[in-house]
Order: C-alpha cells, then sequence, then structure tokens
C-alpha cells in the first residue's frame, strides 16, 4: 500500500464514521426510551432485564426501578443513582439490571427561573402554563432550593409471585428533606401513551451532596431554575422474558398508576 | 505523518466506525417504526410529514399511507409502492411525504409453508396458532398464489378541514384479483399499543408484477409462504406540526378504527 492509497482509505472511512455518528445522533436526539412496560412494572414485573450499560446508550437523564423494586433510580448526567428504602442514596458503580426506566439525552431546549414558593400542584400548574403542546413529550430538569422535599422508596421483593405495585404501597419508606438543594429529574408524558409509559408528570429526586432522593411524593420550591427539552419520538423496549410474554396487559391498571405515583 | 502513525490512525478509524456499525444494528434490529400517529391520522391529519427518504432510514418493509391519502402505501425490499384509488399502483421514484407509515427493516426470524386453501379467517386463526406470544409485536410477510384478493384504495383529498378516515369510507374504491401471486406485507400489533398504532392484523398487497396492490379487504390463500419477523421494540414518531399539536387525542377511536381497518 503506498502513501497516496492510504491517504484515499483515510478519507474513505472518515466519510463513512462521520456518515454513521449522523445517523446515530438523529437516533440519539429527542428521543423518549422506555425500558420495560410501565402496565407490566406496576403489575408485579420487578425482575431486571436491561443492564445499566446498555439502558445508558439511549439516555443520560431519567428515572427508573432497580432490580426487584430496591428502591428508586435517578439518572443525571449519564450517572445512574439508587436511593434505597433504607434512605440510603448512591451512585451505581457495578453492573445491574432494570425492570423499568424512562431515559432521554437532555438537551436544554428552555429555561424558566422561578425564585418564589410553590407546592406540588402550583408547579403542576406552572409547568402546564408553559408547556401548551397537550400531545407533546417533555423532559424536565428542575435545578435549585427546596424548601421541603418528601420523597418515598420502596423495599426489595423476595418471593415470586411478586404482588402488585399497588400492594406494596403500606411498605414505602418516606424521606423528608427541608431547605435543601438539587435536582428534580423528570418528565410529563401525554395521556395517549398511558400502558407502556406512566402518563403525566413524574419526578425523582437527588440532593445536590447526592446523598438523598426518591419518588417526589411532596414538595415546596424557593428558588428554582427549570430546564425543558422538547422530545418528538418514543420508543419501548419490551422485556423479552417468558413473564413478560405470559403478563395479561388487558387488565385496566390506570387507578393502581395514581395510587402508586401519589403513594396513596 | 510517517508509516507508522498513518497506520495507527487507520486502527483507530476501522474500531471507531465498527463500533458504530454495531450501535447502529442494534437500533435497526426489531424495531417497529411508527411514522405519525394512528388515531390521530384517522381522526383527519392526512398531511404528510415525514419524507420517504427518512422513512427508509427506519425500515426497508411496512405499509402506510400517502400525502393527502392519495391511496395506500407498501414497502417491500426497500421500496415504495403506491396504490392510488384508480387502482394505478407504480413505484415511488420521487420525493413524497407520509402523514402515517410503520415500517421494519425484515429480518426472518419463522418461516411457514401454507400449501392450502384459507380465507382471511382462517389465516389470522392459523397465524394466531403460529404466533404465541399475545403480548409480542410481529412483521409478517407472505409471498406466494392467492385464489382471491380483494382490496381497496382511497382517493385523495382536496380541502381543510378533512373529514375523519371513517367518513370517507364510502369513497373507497375495491380491487379484486383472481389467480394472482404477490405478497402481503403487514403486521400483528398488541392491544396496548393501541392509539398511537393500529392493533390486531393489518395488510397491505403488492401483485408479484408491481401492478396492482391495496389495502386487505379479503383474500383466499391458495399456496403461501409465510414469513415472521419478531419485533422486540417500537418507536413512534410524532408529526412535529400545530395540527398535531392541537389534535385532540382524547377521543376514543376504536370503533371507528375497526370500521376503517374492515372497510365497511
Amino acid at each position: 500500500m503506498n502513501r497516496h492509497e492510504i491517504q484515499l482509505y483515510i478519507i474513505i472511512l472518515l466519510c463513512l464514521y462521520s456518515f454513521q455518528l449522523k445517523a446515530q445522533e438523529q437516533e440519539k436526539h429527542d428521543n423518549l426510551f422506555t425500558a420495560g412496560h410501565a402496565s407490566a412494572f406496576i403489575g408485579g414485573l420487578y425482575d431486571g432485564y436491561l443492564p445499566y450499560s446498555d439502558l445508558l446508550l439511549h439516555g443520560d437523564f431519567g428515572l427508573g426501578a432497580p432490580d426487584k423494586l430496591d428502591g428508586e433510580l435517578l439518572i443525571l448526567d449519564g450517572k445512574i443513582y439508587q436511593t434505597q428504602s433504607s434512605g440510603k442514596t448512591s451512585e451505581i458503580q457495578g453492573t445491574g439490571l432494570t425492570p423499568f426506566s424512562v431515559v432521554n439525552f437532555f438537551n436544554t431546549d428552555s429555561t424558566f427561573k422561578v425564585p418564589r414558593q410553590m407546592d406540588k400542584d402550583q408547579l403542576y400548574a406552572y409547568l402546564d402554563s408553559i408547556l401548551p403542546n397537550q400531545n407533546g413529550i417533555y423532559a424536565i430538569r428542575i435545578k435549585g432550593a427546596f424548601n421541603k422535599i418528601e420523597t418515598r422508596a420502596f423495599p426489595p421483593v423476595s418471593k415470586k409471585p411478586y404482588v402488585p405495585l399497588a400492594e406494596m404501597i403500606p411498605l414505602q419508606q418516606f424521606f423528608a428533606f427541608t431547605e435543601v438543594k438539587g435536582d428534580l429529574v423528570g418528565y410529563r408524558i401525554p395521556n395517549y401513551m398511558e400502558g407502556p409509559n406512566i402518563v403525566g408528570y413524574h419526578f425523582h429526586f437527588l440532593s445536590e451532596d447526592k446523598t438523598g432522593g426518591g419518588h417526589i411524593i411532596n414538595l415546596l420550591t424557593d428558588d428554582i431554575t427549570i430546564e425543558v427539552d422538547y422530545l418528538n419520538s418514543f420508543t419501548v423496549n419490551l422485556p423479552q422474558t417468558k413473564d413478560f410474554e405470559n403478563f395479561d396487559l388487558n387488565k385496566d391498571r390506570s387507578e393502581e398508576l395514581k395510587q402508586v405515583e401519589n403513594g396513596m
């Protein structure tokens, strides 16, 4: 191979590589990726199936559940944090599987600064006012100071068959934070995605010092910055398991889901 | 740059390129891609928004509708065919937009030869018997000889606001083929995908000589080969249009959809 041939090969490879990168960027951009099926998950399919390393191929931001429902997951800046029912919150360093998670690559489209107190209902009403597309999918990062944050985390399950998540509600553990800084990580998902996804607002919390977190039950903002990423497609990755194949998805679990999301 | 440096660069580029290819293959593999939202489409959103060239990035097999509902689309071996309400069937050569299409990259997982007569109900019952995962997504190509094929195609709409598809039913044009060879291209989509997708069985037809086609209304098989591709994820690409943003998706259109699918 002479020098000119080598240079030609390098140019061809660079072209191919940039073409591939472009194709992959298109896929990454503005897509919500769901691992698992929400209705099946809240129906009791808590066994993890998708490796965390695979999940991170589809997003650097999001929330979910660990294998066997051992607490709550939050994904921020490409790192995965687990809050267990003991309250212990730690970055996941090793391998692991998730039964259900929702992620995207977060790119801020709009930023809103809100330096005032809002409770959860007021925050959601404010978000409704700034997110006018009723059929849109929104990823939302809320960073700042909070007067109050209340979260919960589920304890792990051990023996199959697992009971539905609504029956696990009495086993939840609650955590209260006052005058705390941190991030809310979550989504507003439109009603037509019900079934495979959890619709409406859904947030998990991570304190700034990364020592506390969980699924949001209640809150009072103090001085926050809201970053929004407008998404325009969604992917649902189905568990390739016998449990999922055999699961009866015809049952309407929307009421159960509301109970689980509200923690009561 | 000396010879050794050049060789090193080539090796690095080859590694990067193969890594990208692998990531892209994973995305391509076993994913159902929907352009548009089925409920919005049958509700009257017939204006195309996704270029055919973009659609083909997500699949080489599938079915859909042309811009302004000008007939029916079928995608086979990476080519797009349009059957208009005149019956004229032709390969789309130029540019164009689709308001709703469903595609995947077809890779045969299983093949079944059925050298006997089955009507549509018998065919669907047979497919149910060989596709046991009630929660699975199946792409299905049925190639061979048919005693009878009955199809339909919608005429194009012209003036906005467009009426819902169920109100267009009287305007359908029907086509009958006897002793014809060709392909059925379609899917079985599970119930939990209702709303964004058309659930159940759904096939379009293309004759072997590529001169006839349309949405399947009825059929009688003679000697067919069924190829099945088991899919394990689905992506829905939402129209980024004001029409979609403003569309009321809360109306249940499942009954309308059944009428439209059955052509009556």
